[in-house]
């Protein structure tokens, strides 16, 4: 790109007013240099959003910005890692203003909220790409990860399950409903929030944890398989939204679908043992995001799904089609 | 991408052997974690490279993958950073396996020879691009800034410049030579190595540093303008090879042209004070890596060339075009 190219780009990366005390130097030289304090571990997660694949090409950049940027601030959550430093790899295929200050604007207020600062990168001419690398801080020894799941333990996801799958199908206009209830559920699938301080707070609880971004099925696998156990889920313990209830007009088994396939939801699934319940509840009480124990952790492997205590009668729509992607 | 195309780049990746002990967990979960010692702080750099803009789509995919990694580590280099672990983004139009091996195969490599450890990433389908976060250990307060340049400091660079550029444009056909002298220059090219020794043993000695990546011209002007200081280059001390001269049957002047604008050559450029000499001298003497003071800092702002002590009477070809890209 041409000189006065990025010094638009510089301009509107100049934008970020957050200055964290353990940046020694950000943006501007050949690396960003950051310290880390004593007993504490760096969490660090890449993920890329690319036009055509991830999102349309004429999305709004605003969404753009906070889809990628909460998606990654989602895997630190799922570690129990604290935002620190993200670095941003843009890829434009021509300098536009009118897409570059929706999407830093939208960038740095999710940014800010974080307390994440943006430390460096890079600007390219070509298709339309984000990857940002995002880095956490997490004490030595208390990351939450997928392999420590314990046979008897319960399961648990935040939140409530299914409604990003059906912000999406009303994106997509596969479905409809009444206009309040789309916009409600529109919303949740682009503003899904991390689960940064659910993370945080099970650090020393949780005994595993991930977050669920290709729907809760595909993601417990990945627990399992990862700690050499097996997975029960119970569908009629799933939390549902009323929105979503509503948007299936009531098939409680459209929204169990639903809720067990929805990705991009950033809810965290973690396993915890039961003698940690009371610790769990007064450790999540302050972060007033609920929780809900969905299956337990058995000897064996796989996942099974259990209506009322019995196997599934219903066929999960796409159950050999899910994409497991072990990242 | 469908499961079993997940398999197969995981299959490639997993052939990395390198297991750093400062790498508590890596590739397979939410983030990976790494541990810092104390007392260093972490240098962090990405560069994408993107088909079309930074290489042809039918490129070699083993000159790609160098070339995405040392133009990394040459970042951490001029920090006089330590290579420790690298996150890599791909984004691939298919799964071709011709294509991953040989990339691949570059890639662990390089990784290897520096002790620099994949710790992650993502792989994604789209138009063909590699994004890299490397990250570096330097100890704290030792990093190289471009920023520390003071008045009366020399100012190095590293090996020969202009070699590379000299390659570029016989890849490009733009210039044709002997095919033995050609195989040379297009192989440092494609092969300039990272001085990431070289960036280690400046600790302490250089007062400013950074690499050539855009050319020497452009490339020292950052210098200038963080450290608040002009520069004067003296074209006769630039540093030529035999084969750059050769390549351009004698002509000095010619070769000068191509040493001053030459970019992706991963030479370092360094200042330091005149009391530093017998230091720089006993430090770089186990490197291999020859350097040679090319001009000095002044008071002022910006560049000059001279030429035998007296402003250049000839244009340097493209001055006004060059792209300044300040990172």
């Amino acid at each position: 790109m041409a000189k006065n190219e990025f010094d638009i780009i510089k301009h509107y990366f100049a934008q970020q007013q957050l200055q964290r005390d353990d940046v020694a130097l950000a943006i501007g030289d050949d690396c960003a240099l950051v310290n880390v304090p004593v007993d504490f571990s760096v969490a660090v997660s890449t993920d890329s959003l690319v036009a055509g694949t991830h999102f349309l090409a004429d999305a709004d950049p605003a969404s753009v910005a906070y889809k990628a940027l909460a998606s990654n601030l989602s895997d630190l959550a799922a570690m129990g890692a604290t935002p620190a430093w993200v670095s941003l790899a843009l890829t434009l295929p021509t300098i536009d203003e009118t897409w570059l200050a929706p999407f830093c604007h939208s960038f740095f207020e999710l940014a800010n909220q974080y307390n994440i600062q943006l430390i460096g990168g890079d600007t390219t001419k070509g298709p339309l790409s984000i990857t940002l690398t995002v880095q956490g801080l997490v004490p030595r020894g208390q990351a939450l990860t997928r392999s420590g799941a314990q046979v008897g333990d319960d399961i648990y996801v935040t939140g409530d399950l299914g409604d990003s799958a059906a912000g999406l199908a009303l994106i997509l206009q596969q479905q409809h409903c009444d206009q309040h209830l789309a916009a409600t559920l529109i919303e949740r699938h682009f503003k899904a929030s991390p689960r940064v301080n659910v993370g945080e707070a099970l650090r020393g609880i949780a005994s595993a944890a991930l977050d669920i971004s290709d729907g809760v099925v595909a993601d417990v696998q990945h627990i399992a398989a990862r700690s050499n156990v097996a997975i029960e889920i119970e569908v009629e313990q799933l939390p549902l939204s009323a929105e979503l209830l509503a948007f299936c007009d009531g098939d409680r088994q459209q929204a169990q679908q639903l809720a067990l396939s929805s990705g991009e939801e950033y809810e965290l699934c973690f396993t915890a043992s039961a003698a940690n319940r009371d610790a769990l509840k007064v450790a999540l009480a302050h972060t007033n995001i609920k929780y809900t124990c969905i299956g337990k952790v058995k000897t064996g492997s796989g996942l099974s799904l259990l209506q009322s205590g019995k196997p599934l009668t219903w066929q999960l729509f796409g159950w050999d089609h899910f994409v497991v992607k072990d990242n």
